[in-house]
């Protein structure tokens, strides 16, 4: 029996990474103390709290192994990754309106809206005071990912809201939108791991095209999430880009194909949506009838493998296991 | 004639001050360029292009100079303040709801709330950008102190806002409410000007208890401004805090020395107002009865004088000319 050692761990990589996922939320779980004044602790701590899968900062670290380097030396960046990435939900869910995430009332929600501005606002400095715990002879250039980043995201984020407002949206469109809503922070994050474990620059560029395309994938199922999967299992609204007028891939390729007259359905169901489940599932129904549904899961089986290749044609070799197993993970996940 | 010349400069502080002042705001004004989307960049354009009195940066470069540091070793991490401090003001301009900064309409208002939360959380990375720009061999702890600020800022903005909704507040819980609102940011502008200037680390300490104290005292002068100022000169909402129900220095004084029946009268005057000038003219008539506008004024001059005793005592010596000029001009605005 031949036994597979990864670069850096012997156990498999599912109890890895359930193992660092639960590390991950514990150490989230800390990051806040409930200081003075609670009106700002208590909900960037609630935020924190709310367990997630941790994809990002579990592919910061992976991608830092796979070049050699130590999940130690990576782990303060990959929290700085996590709670920057849960700055963005915060604000975002003011913005969109939505009630639920991850199961749990959102802080505008539960408290208001000014509360979640300032919540997301000190999110922001806190990843910021995790970044810099990082020990790397490059972390200018760690910093400067990051904060260039932060831009793209609300760049992204402000396309996507002037979105909602136009009559349709080309798939060019859509597609350099969520490159830079979701896209980049995912891609950052292999490209942090890369630079911090000390990884040559073609290595680093590698893992930086890698994430940048799951990241679309990523975003691209949380779309069609939108639409066919269960609020208890999303653990936040259903149909919520669809009441907000979103032009998200599935809709996009829906108008593509479909009829003048189904069109007119969907444009009716856009309009008239107020949450309701029985509007969803129409809607549902009719993308598949045109095959949608089936075509993006396969677009996105696609645009895994591309993002794998980046992997495999990288000369110098990265070690791909843990990365392998990631992109695996996200290509099959239901929710 | 003896010809005094200061260690940065031979021109009068003040000509010196208009320079940089005028220089800071055309470099503002170009610091974003009206890119894709328009929605993220026109307004963070808006916001920067709104000439301001840009005391902060001023400060954080006199203060590097006055340890013997040039203006242009400075000169990003100035702007990177400046823009900080700008996030603030659309951030909590949100919050307060108020209409006008600076002469001009708020982003809220002239855009909209979604808007202003993605302008001011482009800000926060842009200033991030801007610090990053700076060569120092303490970049590590310049951005640490940076980040932190923006914390204590959060939580200054947190507690003003509690402020808003409880009966009374205790001149001690104020104090220590603005020193993080507002103390913090001026404070961090004089310690980085500091230590981008190679300063000992008592003369950085020296200055930032400095700029701690006059921080403060320029808080206390808003407050009052709150209240006497006309809304012309002010660019933003006279008897915003007070139809905010903000509990300010002056009122905090008068709720210690008003009678009863004068106390009811101002908390009349906060559950009225609508903006309502004629209600302000009030509260200012009795702030003025009891003695609280003039004594406000000489409490700060006292901080003034507080701050720059921190320079004083300071052993090893700090060129002061510029700093001095900058306090004096703060005791002395009028808006």
């Amino acid at each position: 029996m031949k036994i597979q050692i990864t670069s850096s761990h012997c156990t498999k990589p599912e109890t890895y990474y359930a193992n660092l996922a639960r590390r991950i939320n514990s150490d989230l779980e800390k990051a806040v103390s409930i200081d003075f004044p609670e009106s700002l602790y208590e909900p960037m701590s609630y935020v924190l709290s709310a367990y997630g899968k941790r994809f990002r900062p579990i592919l910061l670290i992976m991608a830092c192994e796979s070049v050699g380097g130590t999940q130690r030396s990576a782990y303060n960046a990959a929290l700085a990754i996590e709670i920057l990435h849960n700055f963005t939900l915060v604000h975002d869910d003011i913005m969109d309106n939505d009630d639920l995430r991850r199961g749990k009332e959102t802080v505008h929600k539960k408290w208001n809206s000014n509360i979640a501005i300032l919540a997301g606002d000190g999110l922001i400095a806190l990843a910021y005071r995790y970044l810099l715990k990082t020990h790397s002879r490059q972390l200018k250039q760690i910093i400067k990912i990051f904060s260039e980043a932060i831009i793209k995201i609300c760049e992204g984020q402000s396309v996507d809201k002037d979105m909602e407002s136009v009559p349709s949206v080309s798939m060019d469109e859509y597609l350099d939108m969520i490159e830079r809503k979701t896209g980049i922070l995912v891609s950052i994050s292999a490209e942090i791991g890369g630079i911090i474990g000390s990884g040559a620059s073609s290595a680093v560029e590698a893992l930086r095209k890698y994430g940048l395309e799951l990241g679309i994938a990523f975003q691209i199922q949380d779309d069609l999430f939108d639409i066919i999967s269960e609020e208890a299992i999303l653990g936040k609204d259903i149909g919520s880009d669809l009441c907000n007028g979103k032009k998200t891939y599935p809709i996009i390729l829906f108008m593509q194909r479909a009829t003048a007259r189904d069109k007119k359905r969907l444009l009716t169901a856009f309009s008239a949506c107020r949450g309701d489940a029985a509007i969803v599932h129409t809607v549902c129904d009719m993308m598949n009838a045109y095959g949608i549904i089936s075509d993006v899961k396969h677009d996105v089986d696609r645009r895994v493998q591309t993002a794998n290749s980046f992997l495999f044609n990288h000369p110098d070799g990265i070690s791909l296991n843990g990365l392998l197993y990631l992109s695996e993970m996200i290509r099959t996940r239901t929710h």
